[in-house]
């Protein structure tokens, strides 16, 4: 058989890719044999490969243990500090900013408070004041960032614009991706704030490896967003999980359900729903009748997500999941009636920053098809420090 | 560089399946120069992997057009008679079978009637007729298919069993491959037909190249399947669409509105809703009052799905599609007040063969995996005639 220049570059490329692969997702430091093991590649393959990738700044030898007897074989890791992202959550009441490195790690955030009475323009300086903040604290400037992805409240088209927001008046048509480049040279991507949320448990959450899932952002303002097959779900123009839209669910008077409950009588709105829940936790039947009356409705939604869907899981995410130990159980016994088979439900792990480390996720993604899949172009990261 | 002996192999696979692939997509047979260009390999490469492809029997040259001046270039084609696959579509009210070539075409078909009060004995014995009766149409012997899929009525587990069937009480727990695996010895997958059905109109239908799509089944028993993101969503236990097993979606007695309407009187049940669409296009008031209150329930599981999924095309299928003229507006108007933005809804484009087509689709996707993936084997389709 022949082989061409164009058919050894591509050779060259496609186990440099498999090295680089099997060193970031390896649990310790590989030697060459092992590398050679675990991509099939041939021992001299791999060496050439080590050599070059090495010279780039993608991997690292790692020191042999202290006491180590002889000449130990020397050891390789990927160096997950080569490059970060940015993921921000620009939400109604906070704007928050996190770096991760490559292997999805917090090395530094920022935050701003804003409310939902902040101007669009107070709100697009809020995410650079949090931006700002997050970068210095990363010892990073602007230039230094590979990707960036932000979630904002509301349905964010697939061309990343936000077409409609419940909350925030002056939110819809705001052009996040051409605000943030002004100062970001990187690619940078927009979408909706729950499925960011959905995307962060399923790389680092309660639903690690599960394929389908629907996650509920349950809270005053409820949504939902889907994972499927392994995917966010983005439909034809990105307003999925919309469900709750129909009158017949209920969705979007349920919270006056628990606002109304005598256990909220005379509280500010924010507080109500934590009011009843703590009621019910303790035992007053007024209260538990609402958080029943509350999940029955949110199982009407969920189970036309449920019958349609078959998920594995489903999430329980947003503010209302801090008291998931009671309404967990309460939706549980709500969908009873309505479902083939109730899925299994979880409380969400993440807590506050699960938009911003699903942006990162996200923005991660980009990075890996740029440099790691086999159209990527695996340049160094030392030189150009960034993608695109 | 240094090249191992697995290293070329593994090169040769690729450039392989890269040729393959370029001949097989292509409209017109190649000459090697065009598949040099279309797939990036040298131009002594491509010599090379023709030379082996012709030899294992994947590809045939082509002879010159008649009066052709002076000595043309040799022009090879993808020999889509290489290999041939089964598409099964058992159902309540018949037996359908077609053989397709690796292109996808019909080559032919065996087609048995049957009834809900067949036994299961029965019906499985109905499915070897028409099975044989496609094979010796196709001048083949069981031995000569590469792959099967049979679509069954009711939900079927991802492990290929039939759980749960309205119409056919002695249908649940069928064991569908293990029967077919009796006397074909190839990969046999079993999948529900409305889930085929879609899957068909995605590649040969009015759905070519959508990615996200709502296919609604609507007849006596109505349901719903789902193509996302451009493949078959199969769920965690294969139970998917079936939104209208809500009581609030009133989909398991919605087709009584027809049936009960005067237009339809003393007919028996199969013939209503046939009647009811009639008697609307021809005005009568009665009946197409009745066809919008039967559009109405419809609408709702429809709504429940198209607000989650945010599809871009729905497929109005099944028996009741025939009367598409007047039951697609009927649907549309009654969307409106449920949705954000009515998808486009479209009727079906393939009529009875969709299923048994849905099928053999399917089987050629397995066909691929297991010989066009670079995980394939790609040996020769003359000396082994089967896949697995």
């Amino acid at each position: 058989m022949q082989v061409s220049g164009g058919d050894l570059q591509r050779l060259r490329q496609l186990n440099s890719l498999s090295s680089i692969r099997a060193l970031r997702d390896a649990r310790a430091p590989l030697t060459l044999t092992e590398l050679s093991a675990q991509t099939g590649l041939s021992r001299a393959s791999v060496g050439d490969v080590v050599t070059d990738l090495h010279q780039r700044g993608w991997i690292a030898e790692v020191e042999p243990a202290p006491g180590t007897m002889g000449r130990p074989a020397k050891r390789y890791r990927f160096r997950a500090d080569a490059g970060h992202v940015l993921g921000i959550d620009i939400g109604v009441h906070k704007v928050l900013a996190v770096v991760t490195d490559l292997a999805r790690r917090i090395v530094a955030s920022g935050r701003v408070a804003v409310d939902r009475h902040t101007p669009r323009a107070e709100r697009l300086e809020a995410v650079w004041r949090a931006v700002d903040a997050a970068l210095v604290a990363a010892g990073l400037t602007a230039g230094d960032v590979w990707g960036v992805t932000a979630g904002s409240t509301g349905v964010v088209n697939r061309e990343g614009l936000v077409t409609r927001v419940e909350d925030l008046p002056d939110w819809p048509g705001v052009d996040l991706a051409g605000h943030l480049g002004q100062r970001l040279p990187c690619p940078i991507t927009i979408e909706n704030d729950s499925k960011l949320a959905a995307l962060a448990e399923q790389r680092l959450g309660v639903a690690e490896g599960v394929q389908d899932l629907v996650y509920l952002h349950v809270g005053r303002r409820p949504g939902a967003a889907l994972i499927l097959n392994g995917h966010l779900h983005h439909g034809f123009s990105g307003a999925t999980g919309e469900v709750g839209l129909m009158e017949i669910t209920g969705w979007r008077t349920m919270a006056d359900l628990l606002k109304d409950s005598p256990a909220a009588e005379g509280a500010p709105p924010e507080e109500a729903a934590r009011l009843v829940f703590g009621a019910a936790r303790a035992g007053d039947r007024e209260a538990m009748a609402a958080v029943d009356a509350y999940a029955r409705q949110l199982a009407l939604g969920t189970a036309a997500m449920v019958l349609t869907l078959d998920p594995e899981l489903v999430i329980l995410g947003g503010g209302f999941s801090r008291s998931a130990d009671i309404l967990l159980p309460a939706l549980q016994r709500a969908l009873e009636p309505h479902c083939l088979r109730v899925p299994s439900i979880r409380p969400s792990a993440l807590g506050e920053e699960c938009v911003a480390l699903g942006g990162a996720c996200l923005a991660l993604d980009h990075v890996d098809e740029h440099f790691f899949s086999p159209e990527g172009t695996l340049a160094g990261p030392a030189a150009p420090q960034r993608v695109g």
